[in-house]
């Protein structure tokens, strides 16, 4: 069972978990006409997720909502990208926190324009204030529970496509909302699963594709003085709507642009239908 | 300006980042007929934490609410208990989790019978195996990101009335709905506002009490050693709703139940109107 809301044509229920206490899930997904980018990875990650909540739901439950929501809308989006979301929360019930033994969750789907995409040449970004902390039992899950990313993005101007978030030692983690990657010399550096708000579906992808090809990649927070060192290449911002894009310009310091990722991610063969 | 939504009328916009992010907070009132126990200190929080998040509010315009909600839900719960729920949250707008500059806040007003009390004599808590992490520019703030508090609270059995989570370090920091407080033989230790996830209205207040009464009060964690020591001379839970019970069995553990705080909190002495 599963309460599917147009968010176009209906409200939610003030008394749905997802408002109440973030206790949900989404996925942003990146369209193409009809096509979904990465669709069963966005698909896989909200099942498996929603099973860690012990939120019940299917992966042909959350494929019939898109497959509607195509037929909604990606006519009026023409044969452009637009971007697919999907709210999926433990719907209404239960005891305060505590959740009911069985309640109906509510999949909330909505479509949009896509945002304006970053210049291929890279973005500046800059060292965010607001720290970021991580529950290790919630490591990577892309929950409601945003605040922090929220806070975080006010620090956001016209000029900052980015701010990176850092952990309690300083230690770069991830964006707003991108994952973020460092080339060194000879290898990758990007934070790991279990340090992460979000381990994003992109993240996920640009990892396969590179440990495909042999390249080395090293699982670990990034200190912003690895940026200044003659063996930094580049770093990369992702996430499943912009795909890759490398930053030119953080926190003041002008960085390398490299462009050995600028063919890893075409949207147009990625899509599912 | 504020969006002012009545729970049993009307949803909520599938758009608002109450649901989406959990860009809000919220207060649970305990009422007593038309007064609001604590008022003035719910409706203070609820504006100095908006103000930390960047969420605009006045006190005037939460306390028109709280009339409002008087008049249309009072008399169906009669002379008796009833509790009022106050989600503020930012309202719509922005693009992703970047607010907008202005927005116009929601507030949704929701009314609910009380939940059954504790007996006074004492209820039994547990060890909560989910760990609590906090922010530590969100420390203490009643925020709607409360998934780690859902997530414990999954814990909860009939036999066991609360849960109590701990930091990375393994000291009691709060139970999932309540904060602690233990008496030593000479003193009362409760954890510090900057370790909480969420600093309640009833600790205040029982602070407050113990302090201008010049009893000594140590803001630190609790170990669950302390527990076991013969100058442990009680552990309480505190909430708004409850206001202050004692724990007569902690994870196995029979404790002294101890009647120094019995007549402390008396709803009826403390409501506004």
């Amino acid at each position: 069972m599963l309460n599917v809301i147009w968010a176009d044509s209906s409200g939610v229920s003030a008394t749905d978990r997802g408002l109440s206490y973030g206790d949900g899930l989404f996925e942003t997904i990146r369209m193409e006409g009809c096509g979904a980018v990465l669709l069963s990875r966005h698909l896989q990650r909200m099942v498996t997720d929603a099973a860690v909540l012990g939120i019940a739901v299917t992966e042909p439950a959350l494929r019939d909502a898109v497959r509607d929501a195509v037929g909604a809308h990606a006519e009026a989006f023409g044969s452009g990208g637009w971007v697919l979301k999907l709210v999926l929360t433990r719907g209404s019930g239960g005891r305060g926190y505590r959740p009911a033994d069985e309640s109906v969750p509510s999949l909330i789907v909505s479509a949009s324009a896509m945002p304006p995409l970053p210049a291929p040449q890279g973005v500046a970004a800059g060292l965010s204030g607001f720290p970021l902390t991580v529950n290790p039992r919630l490591a990577g899950i892309k929950t409601l529970n945003r605040l922090e990313q929220v806070m975080a993005s006010r620090e956001l101007t016209d000029e900052l496509y980015e701010v990176v978030m850092c952990d309690s030692e300083g230690q770069l983690v991830e964006g707003t909302r991108t994952n973020v990657l460092m080339k060194a010399r000879d290898h990758w550096i990007t934070p790991p699963r279990e340090q992460l708000a979000v381990a994003g579906i992109m993240r996920g992808y640009v990892m396969d594709c590179l440990e495909s090809q042999g390249e080395k990649v090293e699982y670990s927070t990034i200190s912003p003085s690895m940026l200044k060192r003659s063996d930094c290449q580049g770093l990369y911002l992702m996430n499943s709507v912009i795909g890759i894009v490398p930053v030119r310009r953080f926190d003041g310091l002008d960085l390398p642009v490299n462009d050995a990722l600028a063919t890893i991610f075409n949207p147009l063969d990625l899509v599912e239908s």
